[in-house]
């Protein structure tokens, strides 16, 4: 399976798509905007730029892809105003995504968005450009030196393959309790070699001084197999498990299909950060949101399609993980798997707190690198 | 009618698609390499950029769009193996079209498609970046001085809106022979003005010295009326006309459409090039394409998927017109209306010789504009 071909989050604006079903993303978004907001505002104070290039790597398709990178806008308009500079810098906003990403939904989505975005930053505020850029981010994406400031937000725990020699992790569908120590050591081998390859091609990239926020779904523990980030894939392992006990899907599939994911912790981030060598580390930190959030009182009004009562958990599992499935298994179990899912997430919901980890890093481009 | 919202070629891979029904304009392309070649080769030489960036303005979907850009690309490569510059640029192309254009089916070819350029051109060639950017060249698409070519073949003859005032048109759905003298004022006006607005937003973005080869669709004729531009319109309009008498389409409706189009003369493209006063005119010709392009023996072997015998100009203008028809008309008379105008232009082309005449111009950013 190439990754790069397969995976993308579901596109359009229906019921099961990534567009109406990213809530916990939107909240992670928000929740992290503190540490974005400070740097852009290090970076503007510092640099000044006439131009101001800022890519979102991993964008995806619907209102949170505008919306980190809208915000950002607002804090360096504000910053102007209160600096007393007439000259506002000129915005580059390209927004980055594999190839098999909805980007035709964002461009249509455009025009007025960029009129609202207008309205509100009023007069004097520089002209917005925006660019899509297909293409993976374990490669290079931008010429040399172009950009001020990247920002992801989960994207970065998406491999650029599912690691090789994990054949034996029968059973399961990603990291586990019961996965043996070659699989757990393969799946960080992916890591290391991906995480520093997109840090290499980023520092290539990016303009001395330049500056980068990742938030990426990870974990607090030390272990890779902790329930902390494996266990919303082992209850989808249950489930697969189960349509296969029933013969609805054959074990060799089920055998056979590795998530290309690792979620890591704090420490193995900032250990490939300065093993790479590119970037200094200006704030590190983990912090987490529950599978089923319900507090939506930070999150701005203008999304509120999403506050409808329409979100659940499995919901947004389906909007992420929908086109590997298909990949593998075909459409025809798709229903069965995501029903089975829903009253499985249910359950637990009710019975124990669950969290997603992210963990968030905000790097500053090395002046002598 | 929003042309921004309405207007663009017809997306996809299908039967009816642009991407599978645009021979004619690769043959344009093909034709005015010459003139663009000479063009890169000029900016090249005198400027020798580090990254050189590119925009491909109206480039639809399609092997057409990637076609064009290559071609400059293999030029400039050429040209430093030639001059023994050891450091090749690297390169940043922006492919710009309306946001109802079918980026994703681009950027679904873009990998496999970058892989066989990079095969091409073999070692030490620089980087290639490809970036989607939608919105209407009729506004600023980038920022201030970052374009050092522009490249824009079949675009610029769409206009930004149907012309107002041209209510009395009745019959017409284009400027015709028997068109009121205020109908061809009023579409000249709007290409005056948006040809206008187009050259001052390019002398924006581009770089001092910076280059733009445009090729639009137009005419010899100093006559707007003239049968060269305007008979392809005026058979549709027939068809349209024939299905208003056989009560298929109402009176009204087909009153109120108009093709957002102006094709001029060589001369109305210098007279607007001079007056705006951003640019030197460094080349101007006129040159033709017969509607029944049967010698394709210049193409591209590697587009062979046009020469099976499967090309004809109905299909052709269906790829360009069906977006427009359906908004205006909705989708229920499409069939019959391309079945009706297929007849009529077989039948034409079988007693009669017609082109499309191109209007080519090579611009250069003045120094000092």
């Amino acid at each position: 399976m190439e990754v790069i071909e397969v995976l993308h989050m579901n596109g359009g604006m229906g019921d099961t798509s990534y567009a109406n079903n990213s809530l916990v993303q939107l909240k992670v978004i928000t929740m992290t905007k503190p540490i974005t907001e400070d740097a852009i505002t290090k970076l503007y104070s510092s640099t000044l730029p006439k131009s101001l290039v800022i890519a979102d790597l991993g964008c995806s398709s619907g209102p949170n892809t505008l919306f980190a990178v809208s915000e950002l806008i607002k804090v360096v308009d504000q910053l102007r105003r209160k600096s007393g500079h007439d000259q506002s810098p000129e915005y580059q906003v390209f927004l980055n995504d594999l190839p098999g990403n909805d980007f035709n939904t964002i461009f249509k989505s455009l025009p007025s968005f960029q009129k609202k975005m207008s309205n509100q930053l009023g007069a004097g505020a520089g002209s917005c450009f925006f660019a899509g850029v297909p293409g993976s981010f374990y490669g290079r994406l931008f010429p040399s030196k172009t950009l001020h400031f990247v920002h992801s937000s989960y994207g970065v725990q998406w491999l650029s393959k599912v690691p090789e020699q994990v054949e034996s992790n029968k059973g399961n569908i990603y990291m586990a309790k019961t996965s043996p120590p070659s699989v757990l050591r393969a799946y960080h081998a992916q890591f290391q070699r991906d995480f520093s390859m997109f840090l290499k091609c980023r520092a290539e990239e990016l303009v001395l001084g330049g500056r980068m926020v990742l938030t990426i779904l990870g974990r607090r523990s030390e272990d890779p197999s902790s329930k902390e980030c494996c266990y919303i894939w082992e209850l989808l392992a249950m489930v697969l498990n189960e349509m296969v006990s029933k013969g609805l899907i054959e074990e060799e599939k089920m055998d056979s299909f590795n998530i290309p994911q690792y979620t890591p912790s704090p420490s193995e981030v900032k250990f490939e950060v300065l093993k790479e060598g590119s970037f200094i580390i200006d704030y590190l930190e983990v912090s987490e949101v529950n599978w089923s959030i319900n507090d939506t009182s930070e999150i701005n009004s203008s999304y509120d399609q999403f506050c409808d009562g329409g979100y659940n958990v499995a919901k947004c599992m389906r909007a992420v993980a929908e086109p590997l499935l298909v990949s593998h298994f075909g459409d025809a179990i798709i229903e069965e798997v995501f029903s089975r899912y829903r009253e499985i997430l249910s359950d637990r919901i009710s019975k124990e707190s669950t969290c997603f980890f992210n963990v968030i890093v905000s790097l500053i481009k090395k002046e002598w690198s």
